[in-house]
């Protein structure tokens, strides 16, 4: 059944935006929808112009017969600046600090509208690189790499302390936890994740960077190559043992008597958007 | 300045279709496109009529110049059918299967289009329901929570059975394991549920239910109402502690040797399309 230009406007739109990263060909849509090959394409500047006009994102084209075209997820800096002040706001809340200096973010992460635009704007740091999964530390990390992992349209992999009998074989790596320089064990299921893959590595939290340290290495075990490493929070500390990263903001808390909070943008607009760092 | 139809038609899509179970108003619609309520009113029984032919979702609409739209997410049981075949396919591998009878599941539930599906099923099944929030166990049940919450667009908790020093004041309860009946502790913190709040409890894998159980009961110590337990998938046991809950997969082990394994459709289909339960 031939359909009408405005009904292809509202499929394609949600058909692309739930396949991000995906190419769709000419010849997919024209069959899906029975329609000419050059209405298609009319249809896809249509939607090109508008994802650009409201910052839903780029959509690549492809031109000629056996061209199609492919959503990336992108924010813009203006959506990001205000996106990070939000967050520098709701963190900035002296009722969040815990004994020990500790920070309670865990709401945030457990917010869906929050962790779209979390996904979106790391999404948008990698958008010229291949990238083939996203790994991350059990528990809190999950919730960032998800988010993530849906906008890339790559699975994600969590790596865990304790072993547990439902993971089947794993790799494992030691590592040195930063702050309190005690060595821990990290593992990952064998199966999880193929060797020789390209990885995005996140977290929630990083301190000294000991977990994202030890999650490279684990990387390495992997045969795989580190594509980049970007967290939720930093926190303030003296040495950093993780030396290129990206955070969407800063917390610094005073750890001695533990009320205190300062909570500032992290330096993910400095090193993406004004440094043109989009790793092209 | 004034929109096109065409272009109207492309955001409002992503509009409505990244704030699920969201009124959004006529009002707010002809401010965005400053455009007339009338225009708005015939875009959006376009998009109604596209979401329902093409199995997106429901678009509610609500009448009069005060009226709005709401995007619901609906999976029609044709796709769910098919999707729960796919799983059961992929699952039905004896390579899966791990020493002690237990199956390996992680890759699946690290796959967003897997994920994604998984969400915009348990969130049809709750389509008539209020939700405040969605509940799971650490560390596995996490991807699940997090892809149905998104659909239900509300936010979700972790439970853990380790108590950690970033979670804050907690509150746990002891629970029964259902296979091994040892007893056991789980606790989430005091800030990330309000009390009084209409919970979905959800988890990626139930044998005799003991965690899901456990969560019903720290549900009750928040003063809250459980409305529902879904899992992914379901062992075999001869004795579930829970009554009443919906499985995506039906999994069976030889646990003696650890080879053998029998997937099947769990009982999702049978309780939520045919006996019509969307808990209306």
């Amino acid at each position: 059944m031939k359909t009408r230009r405005s009904d292809r406007l509202v499929d394609m739109t949600n058909y692309l935006l739930t396949q991000p990263r995906k190419l769709v060909s000419l010849t997919q849509f024209a069959k899906r929808y029975d329609s000419a090959k050059s209405s298609i394409s009319e249809d896809l500047s249509i939607l090109k112009r508008t994802f650009q006009e409201r910052g839903i994102g780029l959509l690549e084209t492809l031109p000629g017969a056996a061209g199609g075209a492919r959503f990336i997820p992108y924010m813009l800096p203006e959506e990001a600046q205000t996106f990070i002040n939000e967050l520098v706001d709701e963190v900035n809340d002296e009722t969040r600090v815990l004994p020990g200096g500790y920070v309670f973010l865990s709401d945030l992460l457990g917010r869906p509208e929050i962790l779209k635009r979390v996904g979106r704007l790391l999404a948008t740091q990698y958008i010229n690189e291949d990238i083939d999964a996203v790994m991350t530390a059990a528990t809190k990390g999950v919730p960032v790499a998800q988010a993530v992992a849906q906008e890339l349209n790559v699975p994600f992999v969590i790596v865990r302390n304790d072993s547990k009998i439902t993971e089947g074989p794993t790799m494992s790596v030691n590592y040195l936890t930063g702050s309190s320089k005690r060595v821990e064990k990290m593992e990952l299921s064998r199966r999880s994740l193929p060797t020789g893959s390209r990885v995005l590595v996140v977290d929630d939290f990083m301190k000294a960077g000991g977990t994202i340290k030890g999650m490279m290495s684990l990387v390495g075990e992997f045969e795989g190559t580190v594509v980049g490493a970007a967290v939720f929070a930093e926190g303030r500390v003296s040495e950093r043992v993780v030396a290129k990263y990206t955070s969407l903001i800063h917390v610094d808390t005073l750890s001695s008597d533990g009320t205190g909070i300062t909570v500032t943008p992290g330096n993910y607009e400095t090193e993406v958007y004004e440094n043109n760092n989009l790793n092209d």
